[in-house]
């Protein structure tokens, strides 16, 4: 793939978060039931004022002065989120409005979970086309906005956030981290995905009526595709440092280790206090562990979203 | 730009229409009044068990044998919307699951009523990094979805509908379009684009509080954008055959036809019929049309998105 590297990653997590034992008593749901089966102790919930565009705002806010170059360099604004504020107005255009990102493209896609990476393809197609030259792409879920707190299937698994990267064609800095290799899978035609996850605005908003089939091809993609990228640049399981897996379930994450032979340390792992954050999940790992990641140390994130789709990536600093 | 070319254009348009008399019973707004500001008719109603994913599905069916390829020949669904049915199991994924594009990859995409030229800038990336070889654009709306027949505002405006083309890169047949050149701007920063027309499924739907700015604005950057591309590629407004406005409103395609100094005929409207059908306008335009455009003759595809942005694109048989 032509040169692409992150040079800076930030993120936004509201200050509320919810404990478990607030669904005991909505849905009779137990701290120690929840936690054994999503390995979540707590969950970020925006504040009233909150939506998906001012958490975006908030993400890249958090980057300020740690960019390399001047925030009015950046030419691509990337948006992803399935929990839209505004369609129209959409979180690019939120982070467009506020920041001097003039004569910037400005665009939002929605691939589910996956769309992180999604996003990032996109940003590798205008680096390839010479259309753009600093890009942010900026992943943010109000989950809370669309589910349903007393949903005993899945009402409990919902986190808010935003994270966000910037990216450029070369080597900026040596905190930089180089993106090796990149790819994604529309996987529509596999399974109930018009049915197993979904938010449908008019129609029930964000349900997972099929969360055992979601688990299931979940594990299944997240170690193939992986596992597809690992092999066509000669590494195995055990070249992997550290391992950044969308934060749906902490179920699926230990199968994933297991899968790679991980040792303990490796993964990294927030789900257990901001719950599944969507698109969003990755980046915000990827910005709380930004400082952890070693020189020639490949890191590996992997996605899995409803729908479905699929995608990993391979880095190094 | 890197080769690009459209080999097929298709679209599907619900059998209802609702005429300006309904508004009258409705709010009051008289036919005469309705034609006058907006050079609407009638605009195309979504049925009941309709909605963005089956008009996509109906659009990419109407293609169906008329591609000089098998379909499962497609490695990338890029779908345009703002309008959605499921923001996890998206167009992209419903037209994934519903014919064989099996390993495409699936992306969605919000940038408003630009969203067609965003999704096929999105497919140019694609094709330069060699990921994909022959994709299709669907653009959808189902804007009767989220906006109100009651709002005397910008209820009477709104259409249903989808468009889809296909592409690839490399000329296939002598029906072929060429892209010359397709550009897109983000537009976040300029007037009140967070607020003038908006979408916000938890927060009042669609709505155009400010129609008289988005007005403005859409003249303003529809002909500037159109003469960024003329002018770098040695054109004139003389030298356009066929413009393909966004079709909002007749009045700003009128003044775009007195910009460009337009002969009668050379403006492609089908707003009086089908109203505003958002991002699907400009592909189901170009499918109505298909067989109109004459060899080496020029075609103009403009457009501009709420929020705001956008775009312009160029081609020629």
């Amino acid at each position: 793939m032509p040169p692409m590297y992150v040079n800076a990653a930030s993120h936004y997590l509201p200050e509320t978060t919810i404990a478990n034992g607030y669904y005991t008593k909505l849905t009779g749901l137990t701290d120690e039931w929840i936690f054994k089966r999503s390995g979540i102790r707590t969950r970020s919930r925006a504040g009233a004022e909150e939506n998906t565009n001012t958490m975006s705002v908030e993400a890249v806010k958090a980057a300020t002065g740690r960019l390399p170059y001047p925030l009015g360099d950046v030419d691509l604004i990337v948006g992803a989120t399935y929990t839209p504020y505004d369609t129209i107005a959409t979180l690019a255009h939120a982070v467009q409005n506020h920041f001097p990102f003039r004569r910037a493209r400005a665009i939002s896609v929605s691939s589910a979970c996956s769309s992180f990476l999604n996003a990032l393809e996109i940003v590798e197609g205008y680096f390839a086309t010479n259309k753009a030259h600093r890009a942010v792409v900026i992943a943010s879920e109000h989950n809370s906005a669309y589910s349903d707190d007393m949903d005993k299937q899945s009402g409990h698994l919902w986190g808010d956030g935003a994270g966000a990267v910037f990216l450029s064609r070369e080597r900026l800095t040596d905190m930089d981290l180089e993106i090796l290799d990149l790819d994604t899978v529309g996987l529509g035609h596999i399974g109930h995905g018009m049915e197993a996850v979904h938010l449908r605005p008019n129609n029930g908003g964000l349900k997972m009526p099929l969360g055992r089939e979601v688990f299931v091809h979940a594990i299944k993609y997240m170690v193939s595709e992986v596992e597809r990228l690992l092999t066509k640049h000669g590494f195995t399981g055990q070249d992997i440092k550290h391992l950044i897996p969308h934060q749906a379930n902490s179920r699926i994450i230990s199968h994933l280790a297991a899968s790679f032979g991980l040792r303990n340390g490796e993964m990294i792992l927030n789900i257990g206090e901001t719950g599944n954050t969507g698109c969003a999940s990755t980046p915000i790992a990827l910005s709380k562990n930004w400082d952890r990641f070693g020189r020639d140390k490949l890191i590996v994130l992997s996605v899995f979203g409803g729908g479905y789709s699929g995608g990993a990536m391979l880095m190094k600093r």
